[in-house]
């Protein structure tokens, strides 16, 4: 499983800031955790607080994400703790509800469980990849998502998932001010129930600059290697109720 | 000038239907102008149709898209329109003021003046293209964008230009349900004041095929042809507070 979060908060394009997105909780041998968070920064700030509050105190630990005994009790007690900060927010007299939201990926695996990975929605339920949708994005979707669509392939080795999501990462990063590097990343192996490969990718980063360029040159040469557009074959009639022509001039 | 649209309206999933989005006036010689537009149907039939009424009737031409005397009277009257069709909604009691919003594109060539391209904002304001910013998408625009800030090249043909915007179509429609061919086309010669090659690119279209599939497998192959990731060198000490670790455990 791979987890990739860029790292720019804004509140406007005139406060911008850089804030890691990702947070990892582990016992080596019995569990690993990883949450990534998209939205309103104090709410998931507030919820990442909260379940560190309770991770720390033995005698708190029932609802505690260490305790936790699935990775389905986890992304619930995720769920719940999101739902509540976001009302706790809203009912102190707010108006802007939709401001405090904040969307949540929760993946790993604890004890004897399957690996799992859950999208977990402002109102606190959740859903899970499965084979058929094997990923999940938040935040700023949109500008990555075709090359994800085309490129991603289960088999794949997690070099080429670290690519592929640097490929998409930097077309959003090209496209849109609130989303900016460093990106942090974290690989975990299935069934290792320990933290794998943790590091940070930042603009000087000489692979991550190797992408970004060639990436914009082995497009450009992708769109080159199509076929060029023929006028003579596309040219149908032009439809009578398409134009209004004057019929006076 | 290219102009391309998609034909995709919704009213929620269960409620598809295929509608143009491209309406263009001609006095052959004298002025061709192009519309296109996004946003709530209801809205944007209302617009076309007060322009398309006023545009028949002589004696009421003074306000009429084939008497303005330039692009900018076009736009502003256009705009006028966009306006007073959303406030009329808005102002009958409803509250969803935001569901009757639309943006339009305008663009063309009236008389002696140059070629012009407006983008119109639901308030009525617009702004124009220019060589830092030669093009303007509406609707669900992101999908598809990071492919044209590779890509787009002000010396393209026009055969390439409609290559590209194929490719930027065929990812959005690829990701979202909101997207859909038939695609229309119009392409306008800078100063023949008439309207240019105007057709429609629908799924059946042999050309579009081969776009699209061959996009995918380009794609691809761009993506192999980037250097591969490589852990040695990309890896750095995780930072102490990015994780919890159970001392305890």
């Amino acid at each position: 499983m791979v987890f990739m979060s860029d790292t720019r908060t804004n509140a406007g394009v005139d406060n911008i800031s850089t804030f890691r997105k990702m947070r990892i909780w582990e016992q080596p041998g019995q569990r690993s955790i990883t949450l990534m968070s998209a939205g309103n920064l104090a709410t998931t700030q507030a919820v990442v607080s909260l379940l560190e509050e309770r991770a720390k105190e033995v005698a708190e630990r029932d609802p505690g994400i260490l305790n936790c005994e699935s990775m389905f009790q986890v992304a619930t007690m995720v769920g719940e703790t999101l739902r509540e900060v976001i009302q706790n927010n809203s009912q102190n007299g707010q108006r802007a509800e939709s401001t405090f939201h904040a969307t949540l990926l929760v993946g790993g695996q604890v004890g004897d469980g399957q690996m799992r990975l859950f999208l977990i929605y402002p109102e606190g339920n959740f859903i899970e990849a499965s084979d058929d949708t094997p990923f999940f994005q938040i935040g700023e979707t949109k500008y990555g998502r075709p090359i994800i669509l085309r490129a991603y392939d289960p088999a794949m080795s997690f070099e080429d998932a670290i690519k592929l999501l640097l490929v998409s990462f930097d077309s959003t990063i090209k496209a849109n001010l609130s989303v900016s590097p460093p990106l942090d990343v974290h690989v975990y192996e299935k069934d290792s129930r320990k933290t794998g490969k943790v590091f940070r990718i930042d603009t000087e980063n000489a692979y991550f600059r190797e992408i970004s360029e060639g990436w914009g040159v082995a497009l450009r040469e992708a769109f080159a290697s199509l076929p060029n557009f023929d006028f003579e074959k596309s040219l149908t009639r032009p439809e009578a109720s398409f134009r209004h022509k004057d019929s006076e001039s």
